[in-house]
């Protein structure tokens, strides 16, 4: 498995066959068909088919996937077999949001800590965790080895950030302010802007 | 122009293209080339203009594209050369976070109502709008005529109230719920989930 040569728009559906699979095998269920799992998911049976494939022979003619095998290794391929400590920048009400987000649960990250630059904040606590001076943020982020975080600042600071960020050695932001970054090529952005959501439908509606 | 048939993941990169054409436009830049547009978002110039090509001929050889035609051609075929009322569904955090979000100033969103469950959070105003009772969702939501939602409620009460939003006539759900939701095809979802932003990342790194 040559994991350079897998199309970008092929791992961006992994991790949503990932969270519908969990779901499923919360519930008691512990097979499926590509069938099944494309309703679940909106894509088609062949699509998942070809995508997983890519990956190796996950699935049995006629009984299908095991769920908790296709579990584990979607989990290993897209390497949230471990937790990843994850820093949040930016204590708004969105950082504050998502520092008490209870999605990660399972699915491989955990806040580690988090940061802000105004006075007020620095230093006092949101969901156990003191607020810390990004002053510090290099030094605090190369100490802890954080490789991911969630970028929560405004548009205007977040470029400067993102600078910060990639001094200090992070590999991954998930960013929402509503600003595209400049980044070098070894580290990976993606985006979480509402209105980029919203606009990928209203072009459909009547 | 035949928009019935332009493949979804073009159309999902229209509205990257617009947010970063709207912050150049804001930064005082008139005129842009499918490079340069490219190097801020990440995508090739080929791609941009092949992606722009589909909906008609915006660009000239040389002279590159004219950044407030543009915006204008990118808001007419997305539908946000109007504003949507969009309401937003579950006062937690995350509810909360987005009622103030600052970000839909001139992208086509404006929040025109929000609704929650519990009692003690209904009635109260949160920035300046009336938390109203998801018992009257579907009532209120097909007399404001509410064609677009932000669903924030807990994973487990995700699908029922989108069988409510269904019914009450919405035809786009931007999705925070980290879970995937079964609508009919008429009904466009798209996800909000840090967890597969984050996934998305991880599998790239070492």
């Amino acid at each position: 498995m040559n994991t350079q040569k897998i199309p970008d728009i092929i791992v961006s559906r992994l991790p949503v066959y990932l969270r519908t699979l969990q779901r499923m095998s919360v519930s008691g269920i512990t097979t499926t068909s590509s069938q099944e799992l494309g309703e679940r998911v909106g894509i088609s049976a062949a699509q998942i088919r070809k995508d997983l494939s890519q990956f190796g022979e996950f699935g049995k003619q006629g009984t299908g996937y095991y769920i908790p095998f296709l579990i584990d290794k979607l989990r290993t391929i897209l390497k949230v077999d471990r937790i990843w400590d994850v820093a949040v920048i930016g204590m708004g009400d969105m950082g504050h949001a998502i520092v008490r987000y209870q999605g990660f649960g399972d699915r491989g990250f955990q806040v580690a800590m988090c940061f802000d630059s105004d006075p007020t904040k620095i230093g006092q606590k949101v969901a156990g965790y003191e607020v810390r001076d990004t002053r510090n943020l290099i030094k605090d982020l190369r100490e802890s080895g954080i490789k991911v975080v969630m970028l929560c600042v405004p548009a205007a600071a977040a470029q400067e950030v993102a600078d910060k960020l990639v001094e200090a050695g992070v590999r991954g932001i998930l960013n929402y302010a509503p600003i595209s970054l400049s980044v070098p090529a070894e580290v990976k952005v993606q985006y979480i802007d509402p209105a980029i959501g919203l606009q990928r439908m209203t072009y459909y509606l009547p």
